[in-house]
């Protein structure tokens, strides 16, 4: 945890101060272990970025004074749009998107996709406002990425897709084929990656015709769990 | 698993078929569901790259009729020098690295390095092993990476480093400072990564001695399990 991050409903009366007991308290006492006028880094969650000094601390809970003076790190300018992965992946992948900044996520289907993956508990709103939450604390960021769940491919892609990409540079990523380099001078990027086996031609032509090209990363066949970190930061430069 | 490598060891006399009954059976059985005269792609380990065609498929062995006629992807231009991390992101931080095609890791000691961490069974010669032959069987590639254990900071950069980075781009990945874009112009990098909390400034100033440029990527702080695979695609463009 490299920030403490905290809600509106955790201000003390004065607006100037916030009390914490749960995991965030352990975390200060027992890992920092901080004590009184020492200063951590805080933020607001979907706020701005400051510090919390420390007022008081005891068995059970932590009072900080703060000061947030700092906007968050920017988004990064990508949309991704991801085969919904193996639940055991689903985790990490998720993780490495939140750290590195993006903020708007599609969950798609594919044919490839397992039917059962959708009823995973990994899935429920809790489980990943969680995976989001420790994201943000380890990258020292404050923004929740928003989180679509389209469990249709082609109503999607035809309906609700164009309108998504609009003004963006639409690429997705494959294995066998497309250009191994993506000039995007800094506009936004909208970036599919396929389930494992990869898309299927039928799926890459609905997107193509909705206007996306083809990247082809390297000659190995990459998990998604390093398909998308390795591939989100060549797309962003 | 994408492609099913063999050692020499697994060829029958005549050296054009291999017998499989282990784990490699059992996924040619249960999950590929192969029959007699399917066609899987097969690879040597540390060799080529071909076919195997199922010449006999029983309820405890496979037979396959080998050719190999193509070079493995070529290695990676980039040697890696990761500080240990914490054993539970070790296994796949090692994953990563190997299923992007580098070849030479060094596990590196540093201040902020847990003794503790050194002393995992998931360092042991058979563990680190199995790490990469998944890695292999995922990434469709033969050759094992080799690691160097370095659990001493101060020697390994001053008495070995120099030699490792010999017409190499040194660079050290750094959250506070130095460039954001590095020129490589395909030339072979040295690639140094830090422990969680980063490397010491003593650290930083040893490795800048012997050559080495920071590289800063991005405002947020990655995990080391998001940074290698975030970090190593741009520098081998």
């Amino acid at each position: 945890m490299n920030i403490i991050l905290f809600n509106e409903t955790d201000y003390c009366q004065d607006k100037n101060s916030i009390r914490l007991s749960d995991y965030r308290f352990k975390h200060i006492s027992s890992v920092l272990k901080s004590r009184k006028n020492d200063t951590l880094k805080a933020g607001l969650i979907n706020g701005n970025i400051g510090t919390g000094k420390v007022l008081e601390i005891t068995d059970s809970y932590v009072d900080l004074s703060i000061v947030l003076d700092k906007r968050p790190p920017s988004p990064l300018p990508l949309t991704i749009l991801l085969a919904m992965p193996r639940p055991k992946f689903l985790k990490r992948t998720l993780k490495h998107i939140t750290v590195l900044g993006v903020k708007t996520i599609y969950l798609i289907n594919s044919f490839r996709v397992e039917k059962s993956y959708w009823h995973t508990p990994a899935l429920k709103q809790a489980a990943i406002k969680e995976i989001f939450l420790n994201a943000l604390e380890q990258a020292c960021d404050t923004v929740l990425p928003e989180l679509y769940i389209e469990s249709l491919f082609k109503p999607f892609v035809e309906d609700r897709l164009p309108a998504i990409i609009q003004n963006t540079i639409p690429v997705v990523a494959h294995p066998k084929n497309g250009m191994s380099k993506v000039i995007t001078s800094g506009k936004h990027v909208t970036l599919a990656i396929g389930p494992e086996g990869g898309f299927i031609p039928y799926e890459i032509n609905k997107l193509k015709e909705c206007g996306f090209e083809e990247f082809k990363f390297g000659d190995r066949i990459l998990p998604v769990e390093t398909a998308v970190p390795s591939i989100i930061p060549l797309l962003i430069q």
